[in-house]
């Protein structure tokens, strides 16, 4: 059997996420259809990160094995025609039998945006969290950085969908501004659910004074979800890239 | 009673166009339900333009009469919040007794969103006609010069909705690239239905080199529609400005 490993970005907008659900779309279920269509048979497809309904991807990885014997390069241009316009596939390459998209990944790197502005923009918005309070900039850089490092991410858990281990190890975070847009990117080892929206939410909280100093430091070490700030909304998370 | 006149935009995807259909929502049916929530009853809205089924907006003008006494600078605050998100207002402000959105307006400027890619991706190409051939941008620059000044326009009319006089004035057309992204800049005292995605789809099959040079010119004496290129399609289309 050959291994594949396809790169494909989607706006996640009209998807119920990544993994097959029964009460709508999903991306996993586009790529098998596609997949069906051009191979002529079903395949199991596996995503490297199982990103939540409505958050996009412009890295997201997808795995598959066959007997198929396509060539690999053709693949994109394959799929792309009996994908929505919505999924797109980006590369394919053949790889190690022993690879696997989501337990040979190293690390993965999400950017969220936030449009600070009063003003509304129906095109940004559509991509973005928007943020009509001022935000400190660099005090909320200065929080961040109590993330960094191995920890237990307790308090930036999903409430509804707890894991057994929260100790993630976060090897970047940086928080980029760009006019009214402001990009918080995080890297790391891996994420809980929701832990990313999580950690936005609590920097909003902080960046618009609702949260005094400290609070980053002192939160994470609560292991409670009851202290973090709102969960960020999923339509300006995107998972950028996954590195192995 | 007071004329005001609002400066809107929208992501038009979701909508059946500018004006009521029986079939789908429209964004004046979006703009005269906010408004009926935020002044108590209902106001008759007109539009600079009536955008087709799909078309987008960063600078619709948009007026109505009313003898509500709310300060006009707070008629954005009032009515974003009760509008749904692909719609946003920008501006609003009072204007004399004899102004009207459509009649009293002296030029538009629409922009057309090219995406010159074999490469596909999802946010782009969800506001762009993606093209995967090569085109020639000098040529297509040095053809669309043939479209400036008053000229009878039948050859770019909608098929299927004639108009009874089809000459305009067109007072400028640039385009533009940045990387893949190539825009088509079109400004005029007017427009016929679908006039100027029926010229960019001319501009881009005269770019890839399907007609041959001097096509524009030919196609714009033949006044007939059979000779112009494909219309372009909607999600495309932006109308950017309307002047008074």
């Amino acid at each position: 059997m050959r291994n594949i490993k396809l790169v494909i970005a989607y706006d996640g907008t009209d998807y119920k996420g990544w993994q097959f659900q029964d009460n709508g779309l999903t991306v996993q279920e586009m790529m098998e259809r596609a997949l069906g269509r051009v191979l002529g048979r079903k395949h199991r497809v596996h995503g490297a990160s199982r990103t939540d309904s409505g958050v996009h991807a412009l890295g997201q990885v997808v795995g598959f094995k066959t007997s198929h014997t396509i060539p690999v390069e053709k693949l994109p241009l394959a799929l792309n025609p009996v994908l929505p316009e919505t999924i797109s596939v980006i590369s394919a390459e053949e790889v190690d039998a022993d690879f696997h998209v989501r337990f040979s990944a190293v690390s993965k790197k999400y950017t969220y945006h936030i449009f600070n502005s009063r003003q509304r923009d129906p095109f940004i918005e559509k991509y973005s969290w928007r943020v009509p309070y001022r935000l400190d900039i660099a005090l909320m850089r200065k929080e961040s950085r109590a993330l960094l490092g191995k920890h237990d991410f307790k308090s930036f858990q999903a409430k509804d969908k707890i894991e057994r281990g929260a100790v993630r190890t976060i090897s970047g975070i940086s928080i980029r501004k760009a006019g009214k847009n402001v990009h918080v990117t995080v890297k790391g080892d891996g994420f809980l659910y929701n832990m990313v929206r999580n950690v936005v939410g609590t920097l909003v909280d902080i960046g618009r004074g609702y949260l005094p100093p400290g609070s980053m430091k002192a939160i994470l070490e609560k292991k409670d979800r009851v202290h973090a700030g709102p969960t960020a909304p999923a339509k300006g998370l995107f998972l950028v890239e996954v590195r192995y």
